[in-house]
């Protein structure tokens, strides 16, 4: 593994076949299986960056607009945006392929938030990323308006002290949707 | 099980001992084991309610600000606010406690959305919920909000059209967080 | 968490959705996997009680007339019925939901009894519990009847110590079969 | 595997390593673990022998007295010892064994009873058991005992019909315990 | 996915972080546990090169010469060297990571045969693979000679028909161990 | 347990259900879990000689000719054939059952090699094996030429040094899986 700090050496893939204990009645996966896999990538990820054990602080809204059917495969691929002092974005996507025609749909887009611990277990400070790219400076950049938004909705940021959000909040989260 | 469609026929309670696979490498619940029970628990609520299969939807913002240690007993609680035509809002709320000492913390507020399948897979209406108390009515009126809230964030309804949600928004959210 | 030793502190419920590998082949849930769940559910309810890492000391006889199904919920509901010296006896009862027509039966009534255990993992005395009502008191009296049968069944009681066992036994366990 | 219906032919082995997700925070294997594999391995013994899916019908009294601690090796062995119209009595006996040491102890000895099921899951005939030897014809004698025990227990024999339980209770139970 | 049948095409990653209930009483993954994930990964990418539901046929020779330890994240790769008439041999490499300090080692390389099946299980042809660079030229050649040891190992095929591989053999597998 | 280090007290048995999630979308077991049983199994035949924890060191080539089928019995039956200094070649059968017409039959055989580890984690010499019949004595001779194949295999070993094997390694790999 390399040991610049960029994001290449954070990405991390999972593949997993959907088993039947995975899926509810009707042989669709549950989305709790499926963010449960999205944080254990989304952890390596942080944790590769980051060289600490990381916990999970945030997961932002999360759509399920596709079901995803038993036998089909699930990749989930994650890779840090950006760090701040003790955090992490976490961007992850999925897709699901069918075996059997060789299909792949793209399922879901997320964003995890880690800390880095201590080994006595205390947020310890994590070095910055370096983008390398021009897409990977845009994730930077959308990254720190996401941030503004968590806090906004976690009640640490008022909208008046956050008030370019008023206008970037909605392009915010859009923007890191529609990018693909 | 009550046949009436109120909050309380909808609500679960699961109870969880956290076992060492559940954590990571300091002993602290992984953030996505606990996502996933939550989307169980939330899955058999709106069950309950809809009497139908019922699928994640999609999960508000989720935050993790206090770790929960190996051996700890988890108690998730959900139970539907409100009913929209084929989709429910459900609320969970996490406690940890410490075997040994008898202590209990609260952990986690949250919202899961799911909507109802018929037998063939496609989404079908639901009941509407009966709220019975003042504390209940003011649960499904935040509800309410918090839809307007995710239709924005997923970008299928504007901030014009919900411009009340520029005053509302921050609100909205709070309100079920400090409401406990 | 109350700091009262009440049996409605110790009470604890667990719920959960039978999935494919709990299943026989021919779709019922196996005997030994809700064996499991009850005990998981019981040692809760004893820890609460007691503060302590709490064992599995003894199960009474466990019938199952009712088969639970594949995708059905079950809901174990768990309370102490009455301390002795380092032990508990914890009743359990048990449910099965249809999801799709909102239909619940009652599955099982058994009794696990645990001993609490000090850090170096030797019995430890327990606080007595407090019955708060007639039902209550009428469990906790029906308790001690119990633990007499067990200690005939397991050779440490003779039926002449015992000897009012000769007329009572059948009806102590009958007694908490019936009395729901 | 003998075509013919013996008890031998009815025999059942599970070993298994007690791994951390098996154990309490002590490092104790928790009960209810050890229930469900005794449950399986007595299931396999039943199918065995009827050739047919197997459902638990119930569980006689166990008692753990001895711990299993972690990274011990369990083996639990199983045959059934009579069978009735459409149930057999199904015989488990439990050792834990030390992998560093060699020292290997027996911890439990209990009885299931499962029934046999139809393609369409009714209870259906099972054919009667051979017993061998002088050992396994005594086991035979008191599994017809035993299910006097469990009849009373479950309220369906009166104590009359049943008198020479009287005497016979303790007796036929405790003679499975120390007849190893 | 590529509708093409190139090695590219098939490459599967998985990643795993090691959690307690994978691992010996030494905190060691066990190879067991690592031939699991090796062969799910192998399935994914035998199924992309075949479109069909894929079974394992064979494993070549597995060597664990570098322990893995707890929290460790694993890597595993896998790709199609060569599709035979309905077998495809597919290429593990294994690598593992300490998270806290970022260093990453080689633990395995290993070589699976799948078979495809049709729906109503029976082995079905399937493309032939395209090598898109000498590398992928070089372990197409070093598939067939691995394909013949595998035949003279499992009895079908004589060192006489086969006597290139009285020269040959060692190289074969090692020729695949060295030219990472 | 025997204190004696024979054949006989190294033996293990595991018996395990075929699960839904054992399988692959047609309903068979998939290879990389019956993998994982067997290393199961052959560790405790290896801790049970060596009385140490015990590591595997490789598995040598394995073949699946034979389905197993999901709610079939999978029996796996291991014993050491020889201990050479701190490893031993641990010999496994495999056999599947189908529960409802009770025919049973042979899959797989393999051999595993385990290393004894000293409570620090370093290879530790063990005691040799004593064979005590005549079919032990041939499995005995047959795992120290299979051991000269895993030399020559690994590159640890040449043909010149190990000419012997030109001529007896396929025998010596046909001797065992003919011999049952």
């Amino acid at each position: 593994m390399s040991t610049e700090h960029t994001v290449a050496a954070s990405r991390c893939t999972m593949t997993e076949i959907v088993l039947p204990n995975d899926t509810n009645g009707l042989g669709n996966m549950m989305g709790g299986r499926l963010l449960h896999l999205m944080d254990k990538c989304a952890a390596i990820s942080a944790q590769r960056h980051a060289r600490r054990v990381c916990v999970t602080a945030s997961v932002d809204n999360v759509e399920f607009q596709r079901p995803i059917r038993e036998s089909n495969v699930v990749v989930v691929e994650s890779q840090v945006n950006r760090a701040f002092r003790t955090s992490m974005e976490v961007e992850l996507n999925v897709w699901a392929e069918n075996p059997r025609d060789g299909t792949r749909r793209k399922c879901n887009r997320a964003f995890y938030t880690f800390v880095a611990l201590s080994e006595d277990g205390h947020p310890i400070e994590v070095p910055q990323i370096v983008p390398e790219t021009a897409r990977q400076e845009e994730r930077f950049k959308a990254a720190g308006k996401r941030r503004d938004v968590r806090l906004v909705l976690a009640g640490r940021l008022s909208l008046d002290e956050a008030n370019h959000l008023q206008d970037d909040m909605v392009e915010a989260v859009r923007t890191a949707r529609d990018s693909e």
